[in-house]
Order: structure tokens, then C-alpha cells, then sequence
């Protein structure tokens, strides 16, 4: 059994990234769940543990200090990160685990471990990415420009990832990304110790003969 | 529609991968097939244009030096080469072309298209590939030892490769191969008008809010 394949997802907000993940984890079994830690306040019914880690400000410094999280960032004064140790648990239990991140959090996981699969995920055109910006016409126009604005800001970063997902369809979109993650796992550079297993194997069959 | 994908297949022989690629032109209609050239004489029932191209040596020294094949090899006194223009009218047409061509020759062939995608076709263990070079008990000592020193000599090569493919079950396999050659459309380095395109649009919509 390999080891399972790091994925991050990005993608414009619009292009329905959360619902294929979570399509992905109800459909397959290979994927381990990924729990993010936090310092925000629990809030009722969640779990530690389930929904997130929970955790005090110093707590949640002192995992930064010593290198525990893969990234994190702030968002309304609270801290919000990607435990180390729970995702490598995963990965080493044979399982992919999925991260949804934007997209300067997505390259600096890639410099840390190089052989994640980044992915990002878009509509099927820009026509359709406003249509589902601009929403249902409640919104004021300034909140539609600046998801615009943050919209044109997102492209400037496609082409930094390893491949592009268009969501027309969600279970063509979802079946999409399963037989991507799927095929890394038969990238050569995967598979090191099987080579050097049968290159060993042969090797002695040929002295042997 | 993007162009179709260039793959060059290799792997051990008694690998399978010449069933593999059979069984993915029956089971799929995104390949398009490639025709050889070749200055052997056509054998009984063959036709020129769909078993081989039959041409004659000086014919097939022109295209040589004209630089119109993507590679080509000399076998027991005759040429034989892959045309660059067919397989190029098949990728435009959207087909993805699938090459069977030893290590050296997937090399060159990668110098010249560095999209090209290099899969490499192994048994599941070396003890599996030992028992199918060695047959049906009918090849001598002499056979069986150039048939494994042959293999030690393309397990050098392993590495080189995009994707390795273990052919244990058939259909598994060929399924397998399928899902790593769709996957790769979607590498955004495929999908670089897709990228411009919507960037562009998107400034557009900004502009004229």
C-alpha cells in the first residue's frame, strides 16, 4: 500500500469546491478527513476533535512556534490551521486527504511537501462564474465588484497549479478529481521502493539463473 | 476541445502492454489509432495505410532526412518509423495517440514533445515477470537468461517514466490506464487558452461594472 496523495483545492468562490469535496469523501473511501485546528469558540453542537480542534490562543502559538501545523492563517482575530501530525496519520494509513485552501496558503504547502497535487476548481466559463457571483440580486453592487475584483486576483494564480477542474457537472466534475487523485498514486515517482524492489529481484535472477 | 494527448507506452515484455493497448482502442473512442511506416514488404492481407505505411527505402530515408518522423528503428535489415503528420492530424482532431516504443526511443520522443505523457508497463512482482519470460517450459537456459538480462536493462529506465502501471488484472489495468490519460487534460500546462480566456473575460466584467 502506498502512502496517500496531499491534494490542496483552491478555486473562485462560485466554482462549488466545497460540495465536490464533500461529494468526494461520501462516494469514495479513500479519503481521510482532514480536521482543522482553531482558536475560535466552539459553537453549539461541535465537537473537538469532529468539527475541529479547539484551541487556546497559546496553544494554538505554540504549534506555530514548533512547526506542528502545515499552514494557517487569521481570519476575525481568531487563528485557523492545518495540524501536521493528523494529516500524516492519514497519509500513512493509505489515505488522501483533501485540503481547501486559497491560493498563497496552496504554494506554500507545495514548497513544503513538493508532491502535493495542487488542484483548482472553475465554472465552466466567466459568463457563468458572475452569474453565480452577482447571486440572486440581493447583493449590492459593491459586494459584486469585489468578488470580481477578488475573482480576477484568483486567475492571475491558475496556472501555478497542477490542474485545472472545470465543474459544469458535479458527479462528472466529482468523478473528475477521484480518477486525478487516483492516477497520481501510479506516478513513478511514487513508486521508488517497488522499483528498486523489482530492479533488486531481477538483478538476483540473473546471477541466480 | 483540446488536443489529444501524445502517450508512449513501453514496459517488459510479457508486461501485457500490447493487450492493454488493444483493449483500450475496443473499450474507448478518444484514441485514435497510429500507423507505422515501415520499408518491410506487406505480408498477405495487409494493406497500405491501416496495417503499416509500405514504403520504399529511399522514400523512407527522405522522410528521415526531411525530419517528417517522430522516431524510427531499424529491425533485421528494414526501417521502421512513426509518421509526424498523421499522429499530429489525429491529436488536432482531439484524438489521444498511444505509441508502443522501447526506452530509448520514449526518450527522444519526450526531447522533441516534453508534453508527451511516458507510461511504463510492469508485472506485480519480478517473480511474476521471471515465470512469463520463462514461458511455457519450452525456451532453453540460453533464451530465458537474454530474456531477463533484457528486463534488468529496462528496469534501469523505470524511473525515467511518468506513470507506472502494474498489470495484475487486466481490465483493472487497462481502466487504470484510461483514468491516468484523462487526467491528463486536465493539467492546467494543457489548458493554457482556457486560463487566458477566462482571466481576460473576468477583467472585462471588472471594467465595466
Amino acid at each position: 500500500m502506498s502512502k496517500g496523495v496531499l491534494v490542496v483545492v483552491s478555486g473562485f468562490s462560485g466554482s462549488g469546491k466545497g460540495t465536490i469535496m464533500r461529494r468526494l469523501l461520501e462516494k469514495y473511501d479513500n479519503y481521510g478527513l482532514s480536521i482543522s485546528a482553531t482558536t475560535r469558540q466552539p459553537r453549539e453542537g461541535e465537537t473537538h476533535g469532529k468539527e475541529y480542534f479547539f484551541q487556546t490562543t497559546e496553544e494554538f502559538e505554540n504549534m506555530i512556534r514548533q512547526g506542528q501545523l502545515i499552514e494557517y492563517a487569521q481570519y476575525v482575530g481568531n487563528y485557523y490551521g492545518t495540524p501536521k501530525a493528523y494529516v500524516e496519520e492519514q497519509r500513512n494509513l493509505g489515505k488522501d486527504v483533501i485540503l481547501e485552501i486559497e491560493i498563497q496558503g496552496a504554494m506554500k504547502i507545495k514548497e513544503q511537501y513538493p508532491d502535493t497535487v495542487l488542484l483548482f476548481v472553475t465554472p465552466p466559463s466567466a459568463e457563468e462564474l458572475k452569474r453565480r457571483l452577482v447571486g440572486r440580486g440581493t447583493e449590492t453592487e459593491d459586494v459584486i465588484e469585489s468578488r470580481l475584483v477578488r475573482a480576477v486576483q484568483e486567475s492571475e494564480g491558475m496556472d501555478l497549479y497542477d490542474y485545472l477542474v472545470i465543474n459544469d457537472d458535479l458527479e462528472t466534475c466529482v468523478d473528475e478529481v477521484h480518477a486525478i487523485i487516483q492516477s497520481e498514486h501510479d506516478k513513478a515517482s511514487r513508486n521508488e521502493e517497488f522499483i528498486e524492489r523489482i530492479r533488486k529481484q531481477l538483478k538476483v535472477f540473473v546471477k541466480g539463473e
